[in-house]
């Protein structure tokens, strides 16, 4: 560990992808800034999700069994802060701004503006202590013909979604194509054993 | 839902950041690459992890209840995708390619080569099926002052990781800024209550 320092324990991944995680109250739909989550397992296809339980989204999320997973694209990025930064439960109405829709399931809120969006259903929550572990299993994923590749796959570029860093707290464009998963790797040739 | 199509329930957050998860065998240190991966809890500090349990590491994990987890730059794609091909079960020495060095804890191999690598304790393992979800508590950060920014935070634009999109299966850089988190939300109007 010659250069290595030790900064610690509250090290993050990078970047991290933004999201808008969506619930009904009994007030109408809200959506939360999230970008603690990712997938978890391939079959069923489930995404997991590190959310502070105190917000109002994490009880309409326990009260359906439901919620929503918005992509927001670069162009919502002071719209997609504000989430954040305010509260249903301090009284904002978190879906005025956006068009609301709805797919398969009775409260998953879509956001219309967002360029993906995936409707779930609550797999199990796991609590951690000040946050949950929200899995969900994806029933439904929502975007548009033009944001899909000639294969029929959501293209990032055409996504253009954005990402965050913590804890310097900034958000970020997806950059250049830099390879190819399960194949740039066939042209690595490991050190041969001793 | 007009113009949206439904392009079914394999869905997948966009992009997802690429690490390589280390622990020990009987053989010595694996590192298996996973982009499925995000940060759960901020105090105690938590990582969560989507890990295929037919992989090697995951036997390791479990055994010693220590991780590691690494971030590659974007010079080691090619390596990186090389750990997600190969496979120490079936005989392949993935350790072979790193310096492998450690930290405080004593099952938790890190990387010398990547710009920022974590040690974590297993905190809880939930079993999902061909996958398992494994939270780690994060005990040390590993980085280099080269890496830093002028407050000491770590630099996306130094530590210069990729991403990860599926089912498309690429890898990205990171791109330019394009916000600061709770700030540029701010400057935002909601739209007046009816």
């Amino acid at each position: 560990m010659s250069e290595k320092v030790d900064i610690g324990a509250q090290g993050f991944l990078y970047p991290m992808p933004m999201t808008l995680v969506g619930a009904d109250l009994e007030t109408g739909p809200t959506f939360m800034t999230i970008a603690w989550i990712n997938r978890a397992e391939m079959n069923p296809p489930l995404v997991m999700a590190g959310l502070n339980k105190a917000h109002a989204t994490c009880a309409g999320i326990r009260e359906h069994g439901e919620f929503s997973v918005n992509l927001p694209s670069i162009d919502m990025v002071a719209i997609t802060d504000w989430c954040g930064l305010s509260s249903a439960k301090r009284g904002a109405n978190k879906a005025a701004p956006f068009t609301v829709e709805r797919g398969t399931l009775a409260h998953a809120p879509l956001i219309a503006e967002c360029p993906l969006a995936m409707e779930c259903r609550v797999e199990r929550v796991v609590d951690l202590g000040t946050h949950e572990l929200v899995v969900g299993e994806i029933v439904a994923t929502w975007t548009e013909q033009r944001f899909l590749d000639e294969s029929g796959k959501p293209d990032v570029t055409r996504l253009r979604p954005f990402t965050l860093t913590m804890p310097d707290n900034r958000y970020w464009a997806v950059g250049e194509q830099v390879g190819r998963a399960w194949a740039d790797g066939r042209g690595f040739e490991p050190p041969a054993e001793g």
